[in-house]
């Protein structure tokens, strides 16, 4: 079968492997029917080690149940399913806790033999704790919202989740990516009262308007942070979900935050260290949270919103290639030219 | 009047200064009935940068109302009250919030022209919003648990709070401090299942256990981790309270959190950065929060639970001086001879 492999900076390929099999009896494997390429993909695409293996690239599918072990009695071929973008047992006591990231079982697709999504087939570990099954007869324009569930949205709907959004909060959210909309849409869907989109591509920004931004913020650092604070009064915002992962994103997040607010972040941290002291955190009484985010834990009230209409994060894919045409989808998202591709094997 | 001041490392001086007066409409001037020193004071105590004009020292004290400015109504001469270790108007949008340590008329003793409390009389601003009355005929063995809500206890309790600390769950508490003794009491109050204190010194994990703790270790670092880890069959601790404030702490903090749990700080931070990213936080979806106690918010609830013996945080105090030996409680608090000392001018 074709997979996705990346070897170095901006060195993605598609090639032959053998087809995956089932390894243990909780393993199913699955048909992927419609994929994507992720902005944390991005971060190899630009720093990665040069490697002779390659990664398995890909951790966002639906697709079609095609063998399950012998111990998956809740799936069956022919299930049509979501993946979360990590797999987990569902079980566990962290899993029980909500944080399926840190199952006790669980890991992520492209690592520990285990491929990656954008392929033609993967094997799922602890299939019936990861796969959430929906109507086979799910209208095909709304799978690309169902898509987002494997990651995207749902990551975005972590750090609202997390930030404690609630009716009567001002929301800023830093990063007009295809994360930043869905935490527009997340802090929309729980009753913040204004939400102030901090992102400079205006086709974005128009479309995080869409979602429910109600202010947006084109500059960064100091000005950015004195707009903020001009809009909220001089107090700040209650809560900043951060969906960028660079430190001059967290740098502005500390200087928009109202004391004795929240800033939660999803953008993965492209550092490790960063000021937590009486000058930055401490002195205000800022929270900081956020972290992978548990799709899993979401993932079964969010589906009868999509298929409701009530939500429509598939609006952030404005692209779309064939499973072999897959670099090409790096390249459109790496250029800014389009916000989230769509792979279809 | 007599009031103390410190010039330089380990150098505290008891001088004649001029008696405060009120200086504006919203102020209050008191005369100290009982003081004490804090664990904070010990941190210029090691390290501050010599000044020949000295800094006023104490901001932790019960008295009488001496003197108040036209524009205090709620108070009057003869009134027997606690202040909270900041000042704080009570009305401005953050004080609402319950985060009167960032009052936008607020501030600290001992800065801004504004004198410390090991003194005979303080200033107060904000006197109507700061100050909490309490009953004149209070029972005199009640006022060391009654101070402690001007700072010590509250801040444990601050801790606990902001941990989210709630019946069911594990908390650990670093430090064996006035603090995270007082955050032991905190935790028990709040409902908490078990409570692990990591300390070394027996006189105060005792009094620790007294207070609810049922779990000490006395191991740092790795080995102090793997102990908590043990205890928690491997899953971690829910909640850590963190009293210590050194970097040592914050990494034993997140080495013993579990996935999803919070982190609470309430040790004023003598680092200004800090592992944040993938490996310490991030990755496992840690909650870091906590800041200066906003005691304010909390001293009216905890009154009633002095007065009729609930609680005893006033325990903490092993040793009394009068105001001009304060050096004296100064060196016994340093030489870890005595956990936290009365000063009564």
């Amino acid at each position: 079968m074709r997979a996705t492999f990346m070897y170095g900076p901006g060195d993605v390929r598609v090639q032959d492997v053998p087809t995956p099999t089932i390894h243990e009896p909780t393993d199913a494997v699955v048909r992927i029917t419609l994929a994507c390429v992720c902005g944390s993909d991005l971060h190899p695409y630009h720093s990665m080690t040069p490697s002779e293996r390659g990664s398995a690239m890909g951790h966002e599918f639906i697709g079609v149940v095609e063998d399950v072990g012998s111990a998956v009695t809740t799936l069956k071929p022919g299930d049509l399913v979501i993946s979360p973008f990590a797999y987990s047992d569902n079980t566990c006591p962290y899993c029980l806790d909500g944080f399926h990231t840190s199952c006790r079982h669980g890991g992520f697709y492209g690592s520990n033999g285990v491929g990656g999504a954008q392929a033609e087939l993967v094997r799922v570990p602890q299939a019936a704790g990861t796969l959430v099954r929906i109507p086979s007869d799910v209208d095909e324009k709304l799978l690309p919202s169902l898509l987002t569930l494997s990651d995207v949205y749902l990551t975005g709907y972590h750090a609202a989740h997390m930030g404690r959004v609630a009716p009567g909060r001002t929301v800023t959210v830093i990063g007009d990516g295809a994360v930043g909309l869905s935490a527009v849409i997340a802090a929309k869907q729980l009753g913040a009262e204004r939400i102030i989109l901090m992102g400079r591509h205006t086709v974005r920004t128009d479309l995080g308007r869409d979602f429910g931004a109600t202010d947006v913020v084109a500059d960064r650092g100091a000005d950015g942070i004195a707009q903020v604070l001009d809009l909220t009064g001089g107090e700040g915002s209650h809560i900043v979900l951060e969906a960028v992962g660079h430190m001059p994103a967290y740098e502005q997040a500390y200087g928009i935050v109202r004391p004795g607010g929240v800033i939660s972040r999803v953008g993965v941290p492209q550092y490790e260290s960063a000021p937590v002291g009486f000058g930055s955190l401490f002195g205000k009484n800022i929270t900081l949270t956020g972290g992978p985010a548990p799709v899993r834990a979401y993932i079964e009230a969010a589906i009868p919103q999509v298929l409701g209409g009530e939500i429509e994060p598939g609006r952030v894919f404005d692209a779309e290639t064939s499973l072999d045409d897959v670099a090409e989808a790096y390249r459109l998202m790496d250029s800014r030219e389009a916000l989230k591709v769509l792979v279809r094997p």
